[in-house]
């Protein structure tokens, strides 16, 4: 169904429609036989017709853009006073939907929900809440508190899973994914003696926030001890508004691998040096932006390649520049591919520097293996769509996500809901509140379906 | 003859021989009926003898780069107190050569010399001694020494000219040209308030040097009151140097046309923003960078065209750039090519911008006209260069000089000796001894063709 046909629908049937209709009193007794068939008829249906309450997740998403709200958009950079009140404000949601809510040493929020079996390993569900420096209301704040909403929405429906259900919150996550490092381990001194944004060390600002940079240990999962991390989250591109499709199954997150790239040449001045006797660092340096591009492009595929960066030297109207900085950066999800392009550009920058007269240089300065999410969980969000009669098509993540750092340690699974004109970081970003709606549904129903033993067997 | 043969022969002579040899007194009343056959004769082999002292000249550079010597170079940047001490020592020697020492209101060091008509408009000869910052004991310091060489040359051998001779050293060269402006009459109150890069406004460190800046009116030379002006320099360039030739005979100073070109595209992220969906600035700005190559080789001659600073924004490995500032400089010595090209860059912009979604705009915000050698000149400088016995070649000046402020008041030319690399503006600058003292002999003859009527008739 496209998403103009999924809202007339739901419009026909009245704003409240599917919170009244979706209220059945949940029988343990049924639930508990859940192999059998009678049961799973019932506990199926029952999973098949809980909605969410979208206009109240929409009404929370409104108020949360209050905090760190500017004159053009929203800066609720993390560890600053607007990234705390926000998450205060984030933590009172989590109790009225009956969570109960804890901070981890990473200063991770979390709202933890008991399932049937305390032995069974938790669900994760979220996102975050900071933003980047005039940012949007959307990247993050859909998917945490799309997740508190499922959890209000078991609650109200007295829906009892197997297992625990924990609604997450990282902390930090626009200055590198912090809180999820921390809970996966990754994250090490040297970082925290970063200075982030707020302009307080990483150690500072777990610490402003209510965790606890010495006792880290303590908020570290390991494999086995989660059993699936599922996040929704706006797309940030354009490839669902475009092509009118609801819901993007993630297939995972992109590798990303960064070079700085310098070509040597000899400045010279512009006046009195002949065009054949220059060794031009800019025209080496501009004969590598156009190839990137052909490389990159030269293969089927959703890759990327881009020059964000540039400077010569010594920069001046009338100095041949005598060297060029600038960076290249290579997104894919299959590693190898992000090899072999590199590799391609590489060779691409000696043959410039060869027939230039200069000499280049690639340092590789950051480097990130692509994270491949759970193809059940994969199969789970398809079917949660197909279910509510969602349109969807598979992607890949071309942007950094705390589902990337979950996937060392669980199964992971991203749903995507449109970005109006794919625009994000900015204070023009914006998703409709039915695709929000329509996003955490999928969220409701894979989770359900997760705690069914959807990756079991 | 090329160089290695002219120092053989120099060195079979003896260092001295030229000197003792080139002494012959002059007798007034040959001189004064000059149009005569026999008087002719004798002046012109008075002249054909005459030779500056090398030795002499190459240890007054040697002097003059004490002051505002570095660890690296030299730094006697204008109105600088090595500037100052530097210009104080060349009044000393101006006066060694018997030359009338004045500072003109747009402090320019000039040193006259009283020839047998004072009636007769003078022949100016000159450069400058200041500095750019981390610079080289050649550019300006060459001509303007070399300029009172060859004073010093007509005072020992006493020879009589028949119009006054000045030794102008121009001030504050290498920040806009400021003493010629001056003498022209083109200094304005704007400039005077500019800071300098002494840190002193032009119109302080005018003061500073000994001029006036509220009666810059009395250094104005007007159209008729110069007989000519010489300025002896080195080429900056490569191609005396590369090419085994002596002196370069200027045709011109190029014209300088600058343009500030920006193209707008859109900044979007880099790892959600697919290829076919970028409007990349940098993509259109690289595109360029290679037109204005391409588009100033693709007719002959010896126009030049550079970008020599670029930058994209918002500058980060993972935004594709939305905007991209850029300069293009185009210098030649017809304003109707440096047009041309302009106009052909230009459109491939433009071109650039609808193949790649972007926009693209020009900014000129810098323009100096062609200033044209005069013909008559450039014949007497190559017979004084054929008389001596050195290889020549006529050539362009790429960068600037005063020459090109006195060009619209008088007949000017240019004499260039070699640079060796092509090197200036550095510390690594450097010409050589014989070069020097090749470049101050045909100047010195170039003076004496002049003021025996060379530009008459």
């Amino acid at each position: 169904m496209h998403r103009r046909d999924f809202v007339l629908s739901l419009l026909a049937a009245g704003p409240a429609a599917g919170r009244l209709r979706l209220k059945p009193r949940p029988d343990p007794s049924l639930q508990r036989r859940s192999s059998g068939r009678a049961a799973t008829s019932v506990a199926t249906r029952h999973r098949d017709n809980l909605r969410i309450n979208g206009d109240r997740l929409n009404r929370h998403l409104g108020e949360l853009s209050a905090f760190g709200r500017t004159d053009t958009g929203t800066d609720r950079v993390a560890y600053s006073e607007p990234d705390r009140a926000g998450r205060e404000y984030v933590m009172g949601l989590m109790r009225e939907a009956g969570l109960e809510v804890r901070i981890d040493a990473g200063a991770n929020l979390i709202g933890r929900r008991a399932g049937r079996d305390a032995a069974r390993p938790p669900i994760l569900i979220g996102s975050h809440t900071d933003s980047v420096p005039d940012g949007g209301n959307y990247d993050g704040d859909v998917g945490a508190l799309g997740a508190i909403e499922v959890a209000q929405t078991l609650a109200e429906s007295r829906t009892v899973t197997r297992g625990p259900l924990e609604v997450v919150v990282f902390s930090n996550e626009e200055g590198g994914l912090v809180g999820s490092k921390a809970m996966v381990g990754e994250l090490g001194p040297a970082e925290l003696g970063v200075t982030s944004r707020s302009g307080k060390t990483i150690r500072d600002g777990i610490r402003y926030l209510g965790g606890d940079p010495d006792r880290l240990a303590t908020a570290r999962r390991s494999r086995g001890e989660v059993a699936a991390y599922l996040e929704l989250h706006i797309e940030q591109g354009g490839t669902l508004d475009e092509g009118g499709i609801n819901i993007g199954v993630v297939e995972g997150i992109v590798g990303i691998r960064d070079y700085e790239v310098t070509f040597e040449g000899f400045a010279n001045h512009a006046g009195t040096t002949p065009m054949d006797r220059r060794r031009d660092a800019l025209m080496a340096a501009s004969q590598l932006v156009l190839a990137v591009n052909r490389v990159v492009t030269s293969v089927p595929g959703r890759q990327v390649g881009t020059v964000g960066r540039i400077q010569a030297f010594p920069g001046a109207p009338n100095v041949v520049p005598g060297r060029v900085v600038m960076t290249v950066e290579i997104r894919d999800l299959a590693a190898e591919k992000i090899d072999l392009l590199a590799r391609q550009v590489i060779a691409e920058g000696d043959r410039i520097a060869t027939a230039t007269g200069t000499t280049v240089n690639f340092h590789l300065f950051s480097e990130n293996t692509p994270a491949l999410t759970d193809v059940r969980v994969q199969r789970l969000i398809t079917q949660a769509a197909d279910g509510l009669g969602l349109s969807h098509r598979a992607l890949a993540s071309g942007a950094g996500h705390d589902a990337q750092d979950l996937a060392r340690i669980a199964p992971v699974g991203m749903i995507f809901i449109p970005s109006v004109g794919g625009i994000s970081h900015s204070p023009r970003e914006f998703s409709r509140p039915l695709d929000i709606t329509n996003g955490a549904n999928v969220l409701l129903r894979t989770v359900l379906a997760i705690d069914a033993g959807g990756l079991e067997g």
